[in-house]
């Protein structure tokens, strides 16, 4: 008799969120296929998928990539998936509407097979039957799964949160969360991202209010940025303009696209009379527009972030314009956000953020939520996922609290194998479940040991030296060349007199040297710039005999 | 008749926090002379002073340097004034006391005059007569200046809270600010920093309650983390430990040492029957000890930093430890700490942090504070100060609504002159009031171009490429060679083999090039490697000719 085993694959601080396998014998299932950004000590990296090296001579028995919604850190990488895994993709209208434009972007569209199912439909792939309830997060159409395998109900929530307003009138399906529980719930993998927050997560609609606040005293231009995929933050400005008489416009690609995907397939409401291009936007009163535009994260490449050092192409920043940043900073952007609220400023705006107003919610359940859906599902044992370390103790102390024994509790890290066997849990083996930079075109070539040394150039620089010396005697027949760059800033006088006193300490180095040259000249070196200026650049030195 | 000239001078996105001068005629006073930390794309630098070249061809003028309190911000650029201006320092005995150990460290204590002030005393200093007025922050004995100028009293607050149940039991000195505004005050320059932040912070007392929690529920060692100059948070984890039979001790120099100038001068009572040696508590049982540790930051050099990836020299984390990291991070630190957080649960702590447990409070002011400093102090005009661009404007935003006119309120950045004539403030033309980098021995060697090569290296690596052509005919005379760091990772196979289609591409541009063989091949190189990777390294080829 197999076991269910259930792999979470490839986080970056966080764990369970990325990619996650249930497998069964010979069946496999992937759930949720995304990206992650770099850090910021992981220099020059785009971004970074999961490394999911453990289906390498197990693709064969994929049969299907289930995914919960259409964000990024779960749609991302499914591109690079299916490059290497051939099976289908099963995921709700909006969440294949978007994952269709990045492969028809990316080019291979045409191979991919993908499957639309609604929420609240069952289906079955291998030996799993799913079941997709519908739950509400900061982007619509968003599933929790009942996975149905021959151990047991499984149920894996997804991104969710409780919200009873929520802008598209879709509340979080209670009753099949209730009829899972009612069928007796094995485990649950349930989302941790806001296991440190008190209380509940405040209903998207208080961002109305603020909204309609900033839309009545709002001087001139309104600027609303959020992410790219936060249809319902569309849908609310464009009530709000709707009742102050303003056109809306959509600066920028990615969301115009995804606005329009969202209206094709019916989860945006955005009539002709409102919207207008962004050309005939700009041409009219300040006070009769709003536009939509991303780079809520500071994005240098992002239209607000290109606003805030004055390089967008359509328009700029001018007196009276109102920029509200209808997001939070994700964690490790927020020096980058708060230099480019300063910068806005400066430009001349009015610049609104929470906690000036609240202008953003959070799309993740907070503690008292969290127990709510501890209570809905009553699994038997709990894998707090979707969170850092700290997230998913927090979800453990929470789940104890609520009577869950700490032994039916299994707080992993990724690349950790959870097994269950006759309704047991017990973990297993590891398996790599780390990540896989990409940076430029290729995946996986700029490995941690090139970004270390990208580090090292960071710190110090770089300094190389070219020698000519002759072959008979080891005499230097030129004056050592030294190229250095981010070391000293060689125009300065003392910096140069330094360079020069380091020509000097190369060629007595070379008149008396023995051994080989070249290692003994760069240790040398090294160590002779590190006296001089207590900093360690990397130092090479090539030696040419004539 | 001479004006009264105020400038701000060196701030990181901070305005009027690290320095502050002020000029009247001939006489010129600083006000604090701080440190800042880089930013995350600064890269290598140690840490920054404010550009004082305002005062380059002044320094004659300068008649002391009044410190408004012991933080880094504060008192790290102390030594670096010095250097260049030879005036005397003001400041209370604990913030002297701090004063005089980094001194003694770095080797100028002999030269400097060292005043102490104790707060509510008045002083002459040139023209202007100075009152030290007690205020409550997260360092015992800060103060807030009246200056008294020709042109009339102006308050500079410098970091404030109005904490009525302070450790030190030694709150705001609210008669002295009030007696100020009965002699009428010109001008009030207010510190900023939690602009944004509704209602009051939290008094340092609510730490008790989370601290009594902690030494209560905690089955083995309990390791503080705090910052080095937070005596109060010291004196609080004492009188815990007292409480509940534990030994303290200090791991960590500048901690101990911070401690050692507290008790001495009175700030902090710790007997001797309660403080023990490192090597003895290490010793005891571990529900006996509480240590006390720096690295709230996550700084890798720290005790923390080092306790969470187990390199550590006296002792590691072990199971049953529980960690209280009393601090919040410091801005662009956020992703440094929760990595840290992560890690040391990794290690088998039990990591304690706001928002877990409220065992850290700011030291600054909220807006009921801010609006309660105004009506005590009732300025004519306000400078905002302390904070942000947005945190400057969000102050101005209060002070409106108490009733100050617009007019009346100078949001300026650093370096922007201003200047009173007659009781009317005006602003006047602007000065350097940027930052240094010091990075290694020198201070201002680095300069901005240096580390944006710095961030071009970290971005893509550097490849550099060795020639050797024949004289006559500029034949290759020998394989190129071709070192990388920070490109790609060379012993993986598709690198290897790009590296020598690479070669391939110099040895076909050598056989046809005319012109400048260097930069013609710097130029082809470049745009070769582009085409092959997306990524754009520097590249630098030196042609040795035989």
């Amino acid at each position: 008799m197999p076991k269910l085993r259930i792999v979470p694959l490839g986080g970056l601080g966080e764990i369970g969120k990325n990619m996650m396998v249930y497998e069964y014998g010979d069946d496999i299932i992937i759930v949720d296929a995304g990206i992650m950004f770099p850090e910021n000590d992981m220099l020059g990296i785009d971004y970074i998928i999961p490394d999911f090296q453990y289906l390498k001579d197990k693709t064969h028995k994929v049969r299907g990539i289930i995914i919960t919604h259409g964000h990024e850190d779960h749609i991302g990488a499914v591109r690079h998936v299916l490059e290497e895994i051939n099976a289908p993709v099963y995921a709700t209208p909006l969440t294949l509407g978007f994952i269709e434009g990045k492969l028809a972007r990316d080019g291979n569209l045409d191979t991919a097979q993908l499957v639309t199912i609604n929420a609240g439909d069952t289906f079955q792939v291998g030996p799993f039957k799913i079941e997709f309830a519908h739950v509400s997060h900061s982007i619509p159409d968003c599933v929790a799964l009942g996975i149905e395998t021959p151990e047991g109900l499984i149920v894996h929530t997804g991104d969710y949160k409780f919200d009873h307003t929520p802008v598209d009138g879709w509340p979080t399906d209670y009753a099949k969360l209730a009829e899972w529980s009612s069928r007796g719930v094995l485990a649950m993998l349930g989302d941790s991202t806001n296991a440190d927050k008190k209380g509940w997560t405040p209903s998207e609609r208080v961002i109305d209010d603020a909204f309609d606040k900033v839309f009545r005293d709002a001087p001139g231009r309104i600027i609303v940025a959020s992410f790219a995929s936060l249809v319902s933050r569309m849908q609310q400005a464009a009530e709000a303009a709707r009742r102050y008489g303003r056109k809306m416009a959509f600066a920028g690609t990615s969301m115009r696209e995804n606005a329009k995907i969202a209206i094709r397939l019916g989860y945006l409401d955005l009539d002709e009379t409102l919207m207008i291009p962004i050309e005939e936007a700009l041409k009219l009163k300040p006070n009769k527009v709003v536009l939509m535009a991303t780079g809520t994260q500071g994005e240098p490449s992002s239209i607000v972030g290109r606003l805030s050092v004055g390089t967008n192409r359509a328009f700029d920043i001018k007196e009276g314009d109102t920029v509200v940043l209808s997001s939070h900073p994700i964690p490790g952007n927020e020096e980058m956000v708060s230099r480019t609220i300063n910068r806005l400023f400066q430009r001349g705006a009015n610049v609104i953020y929470d906690p000036i107003a609240p202008v953003h919610v959070s799309g993740h359940a907070a503690q008292e939520e969290m127990k709510l859906m501890l209570h809905l599902v009553k699994p038997k044992y709990l894998i707090p996922v979707h969170g850092e370390l700290r997230h998913l103790r927090q979800h453990a102390c929470l789940a104890e609290e609520l009577g869950i024994p700490r032994a039916n509790i299994a707080v992993v890290e990724n690349g950790r194998v959870i097994e269950f066997e006759k309704g047991k849990m017990k973990l297993a083996e590891r398996v790599p479940g780390g990540y896989v930079f990409v940076d430029g075109t290729r995946v996986g070539e700029v490995s941690s040991a090139v970004v270390r040394e990208r580090e090292q150039l960071s710190r110090d620089g770089v300094v190389f030296v070219n020698l000519v010396v002759s072959h008979k005697d080891r005499r230097l027949m030129e004056e050592p060349e030294i190229i250095t760059r981010g070391f000293i800033h060689a125009e300065d006088s003392e910096s140069a007199e330094m360079l020069s006193r380091a020509r000097q300490h190369i060629t007595d180095r070379v008149a008396s040297a023995n051994g080989d040259l070249r290692s003994g000249l760069e240790t040398s070196l090294a160590s002779y710039l590190h006296q001089q200026t207590r900093r360690r650049p990397m130092v090479f030195v090539v030696v040419n005999e004539v």
